[in-house]
């Protein structure tokens, strides 16, 4: 294992028989970036930010999201930069950086709560993120919802005819609700996918068709932490993803028994969890 | 233009000589959601959320967001919904989505502080994101960098050089650091976007790089408001995207002067902003 991607198991499912093999995907963690700064007197560190990202390069990301938000200008406006908290694995992963700045640097805490908006939560990074996620008392699906494979390849081409903008502009993600026939019931499409799927699972709150045990939700990009932590909190047994998962995205699938699929392309695609739901 | 895209100009580039036209951009605005909870004497309302979407549905946006979030477990726990705030354009577009929970729900704003999660900067959703931007005091871009488009068809070969953990996992996003001569200064991957352009710019930063007057940015994905925004503060004249802008992109790139292209795919790729610093 990397910094940046680790080996899992998957199955791979294909015109041949499918088979277990291994495969490599990208890893996400959260990061939490803090600021001192000795001239406010603030020698208690501030949260400015926390990201899901992946690990490598921290120093660098904590420094250019100062820059990007205009809080320092240069380099030269840091007095010292580190690493800490829990660690997380046996290479010593940390998921907190810690940013002080010098004296020189007018930096006002009440200026920033003003500019920064909030996404999607996530835990207290000093723990991990699934247990931010525990915390909530959610259970394991226990859905006995159950799809074949066909239904799940034609899923995509379903999904495409109801993305009027994406035809036009090349620009936009889609999220769709299926049933085990694998009938797209809605749609939604938006510059962010995390807002494609709360808008698709919004659709089922106001349609009283939450929790959603017996639907299952495609988008038409990744799978991510957040977009995972929606799924499990609507009651959906399974997700599929036209490309890759994160690390943490397979976790929570398999603690909370959710089936994941991903890399849905032509007739193959890839189970990380839960394949009991498909039926070949 | 529809809620989900607007037409704008563009100047596509290919084998054939330049020409300009017409095309389609998905729409990319703020939405804030905010939160009243009569139970706990919230009268005055909270916000809960800042985030970046395509116009449409905001309804059911709000609605998911609140059960993503498990403030609510269905559509009963909502006394009323309701757009305002200021109007964006003709159709009465309106960023901000008031919820208005029963007075039944339990709801503890103080709880929530800790769940949620800070990501880049917008302004206020009032009025438009670009005045936040320019709240700033950010000067327009004066840079003379100019690149060849035989140069610009090359960078995402001679980015994927660099991507050593995409081609493993196919997660992850990258971005570039480029010079005049299209070679690939640096490069990061990261699971998000935005994490792998606070990396080069950090790098940058670190490197006493900043601002980027004489270099390019390449992202492997697409261009929104918030790539635009680290852009601009970076000082870096120009951005590459392998995909689609958003129209909030395209509005920021003309009013600083950044060249914006998009869809670069073999020989082909479209300029929406600051054409003069690509030759021909």
């Amino acid at each position: 294992m990397s910094d940046l991607n680790k080996k899992i198991s998957v199955r791979k499912i294909s015109n041949s028989p499918s088979i277990r093999t291994e495969d490599y995907v990208a890893i996400e963690e959260p990061l939490e970036i803090q600021i001192c700064s000795p001239k406010k007197d603030l020698s208690a560190a501030k949260s400015l930010s926390i990201t899901m990202r992946t690990p490598g390069n921290d120093h660098e990301l904590a420094v250019g999201f100062l820059c990007s938000e205009s809080i320092i200008s240069s380099h030269k406006d840091i007095d010292s930069i580190a690493s800490i908290g829990e660690t997380q694995n046996k290479d010593g992963l940390q998921n907190i950086v810690r940013v002080t700045l010098n004296q020189s640097v007018d930096f006002d805490p009440s200026d920033l709560e003003r500019h920064f908006y909030t996404t999607s939560s996530c835990g207290v990074c000093g723990k991990t993120s699934i247990e931010a996620i525990r915390a909530k008392g959610i259970k394991v699906n226990l859905s006995k919802f159950s799809i074949k494979k066909e239904k799940i390849i034609d899923l995509p081409k379903n999904l495409k005819k109801q993305q009027e903008s994406f035809l036009k502009t090349g620009g936009l993600h889609a999220a769709g609700i299926f049933n085990s026939d694998g009938e797209i019931l809605l749609a939604r499409e938006d510059v962010g996918r995390h807002n494609a799927v709360d808008k698709v699972i919004g659709a089922m709150a106001i349609n009283n068709d939450l929790p959603g045990k017996n639907r299952g939700l495609i988008v038409s990009g990744r799978t991510s932490f957040e977009l995972m932590q929606k799924t499990i909190v609507a009651g959906i047994p399974i997700i599929v993803a036209i490309s890759a998962p994160s690390s943490l995205a397979i976790s929570l699938a398999e603690e909370y028994d959710i089936t994941l699929i991903g890399f849905l392309r032509g007739e193959n695609f890839n189970i990380y969890s839960g394949s009991q739901r498909v039926s070949c």
